[in-house]
């Protein structure tokens, strides 16, 4: 990594960095990761003051790289949110994203080694719950030398993160966005998941999840697990709009309709396979059962208003109207506690037809609404960003 | 088969009986069956005017065994609603429930051997449209001498047979009580089947479908391809109450995490396993796709309207609040294309948090709703039931 980028406040636009930790970092489970490896992206200048970075955490399935063109030229999954000018203006504002740990590109996680057993991690990386995540987070906070974030982003899994941080680390952030998430899951989320994580299980190329051993892995468990998740991220309308019932090859009789297609039936099947050759298995299922681990108030006696009573930053809450995995509900419910517990919080719910999906998708009222967010509540960059 | 308990009126509770038909029947796909068996169960008892028999048509994974105990004690998919003194009285009503061929419990499927092969039918099964089954039921009427059922009731896949009796059969039936159906299915519904038919499909135990010539069952498969339909069966409301989001063996520590289950997570998984060990994998796939392919008014110009404008029956058209797989929006349209065709419709919404799976539970405003319509509806039986 060049440090230089940092320590000098210097432009560092769409810079790929990797970071390893080589404090132990004591996990939820009780288990310890002696050393760890983070690779995050990074956009816009760190300014002298060391207080306009803004942290980005990625949800179930991303990665580090949320802005920009990477090295093959692709976007990022919230380019259209994150550069010069845009909502979270890489004018003013320096922003960080990690790919977590047990995640699969490139930070620590079931598909890297295990310096132990000098053989991939596999199966037997530890269980990790949100909280890991943020620990982790914080060492690469001080690494950056940033006592406190301008603010703390995501979307679902991200948001639980960005609740996390204004429970846990009130003083190390000012600002939380919390986008289509919820307190816990509901029983119908964790089935979803549950559903999924046996699709992948009982793939026979999944080995009880060896199977980088074996050298193979078990795609079309994968693929099915995420066909399953993708599905639920959409809305029905969104898929009526895009898809209807259109057929792949135009008009059938019935004996040929049997060998043909949806277009639905084969954008999905499209889907799920670009997905398992990109994602790691095990990484899946242990990032599904941290969302369905995640209980916000679970140490605070089920109260959400006292699990926020010592946060001081600002929240803005985001939901959006056809959202049925993280519904506008979870969002109230979390605005609900923010105010009884004396908080500064504003909440926005979107009409979009885009279900969960929508929290990464173009949509003028919600790039509005985070612009003014972070615009009103950075005063303490006063202008003064290089 | 007992051909005296319809010649003669006599009481025949709960029977099961089987007939083959040696008349081709020919299928919307252009093949022929040349003879074809259906299974089924009667109770209740003919009239002698052969006039109050009505019949019960099952959905995707239903069977013959509707009411009463079979031969196991096991009481009927819909014993709450048919029987002596319950909403479809049989006390009052000769109540005739077929298993439909595609299916697997005894007619002419899948499983059954193709007499031109001497073997399974098997993935060789000709595809079959929701006509195809209304025109073996109509083999089954005139088998039983009855030249107008006082019903046709079905929910679900149920529900469009019921609509196509309407449409196809006008003269043929008095009354069509179509309960949680739609016109045609979304591009969402499809996409679950699909979801559901590629977990079949990729199990390596399918071999295309003839699995039944290697000796084993897509278990895996057919149980993951339950697990999402039964998910979606469900409403969020009714799985937090019946589960939340209690741990099955109670409150663990982080670690022990990673080995346990939510409560729902092993209902599911129970319940998809139970599932593979009774149906058969190339029905289901067939069955889903049959949903897939319906579309009540695709002959008609899309026009709803036109498709019923031959029926002269008396509908009732039935949906819950919570069902969102086949929502009261799609019962209202049915609803609506009916009001505009001038047809003698009630429609009745039902408030129930049980998602589509009301359908076939217990609910007071549901039960009367259904005794009154078949009790106003069936001034043609004078009382003289016997």
């Amino acid at each position: 990594m060049n440090e230089k980028s940092f320590n000098d406040g210097l432009h560092a636009d769409a810079l790929t960095h990797e970071v390893t930790f080589e404090d132990p970092l004591t996990l939820a489970c009780g288990l310890i990761l002696p050393t760890h490896k983070l690779v995050f992206e990074t956009y816009g200048t760190l300014n002298k003051g060391r207080n306009n970075a803004i942290l980005i955490c990625h949800a179930l399935s991303g990665n580090q790289h949320a802005a920009g063109l990477n090295t093959e030229g692709r976007p990022g999954w919230w380019d259209h949110y994150i550069g010069p000018d845009k909502p979270i203006d890489t004018n003013k504002f320096f922003v960080v994203c990690p790919n977590n740990i047990g995640s699969c590109f490139g930070s620590t996680g079931p598909n890297t080694i295990n310096e132990d057993t000098d053989k991939s991690w596999g199966p037997d990386f530890p269980p990790l719950e949100v909280s890991d995540w943020v620990n982790s987070q914080v060492f690469l906070m001080e690494y950056l030398k940033i006592k406190c974030w301008s603010a703390v982003i995501g979307g679902s899994l991200g948001g639980m993160q960005a609740m996390h941080w204004a429970v846990s680390h009130s003083n190390r952030l000012k600002s939380a966005v919390v986008i289509a998430a919820s307190l816990k899951l509901s029983a119908q989320n964790i089935a979803f998941n549950e559903v999924a994580r046996r699709a992948i299980m009982s793939d026979p190329d999944f080995h009880d999840g060896a199977y980088l051993d074996q050298d193979v892995t078990p795609k079309q468990g994968l693929a099915l697990a995420r066909m399953i998740g993708h599905l639920t991220y959409l809305s029905d309308s969104a898929l009526g709009r895009k898809f209807g019932r259109l057929v792949r090859n135009g008009d059938l009789d019935a004996a040929e309709k049997a060998l043909v297609e949806f277009e639905i039936s084969s954008y999905l099947n499209y889907q799920g396979d670009k997905f398992a050759d990109n994602f790691d298995a095990n990484s899946y299922i242990l990032i599904t059962k941290m969302l369905d681990y995640f209980d916000l108030a679970q140490s605070f006696n089920d109260e959400a208003v006292d699990a926020f009573s010592k946060s001081s930053c600002n929240f803005l809450i985001v939901s959006f109207s056809s959202d049925w995995r993280f519904s506008p509900q979870c969002s109230k419910e979390i605005t609900d506690a923010l105010i009884e517990a004396n908080k500064n919080v504003s909440y926005l719910q979107i009409d979009s037809d885009q279900g969960h999906d929508a929290f990464l998708l173009p949509n003028r009222r919600y790039e509005d609404g985070l612009r003014a967010f972070l615009f009103a509540t950075s005063n303490h960059l006063n202008g003064a960003v290089k």
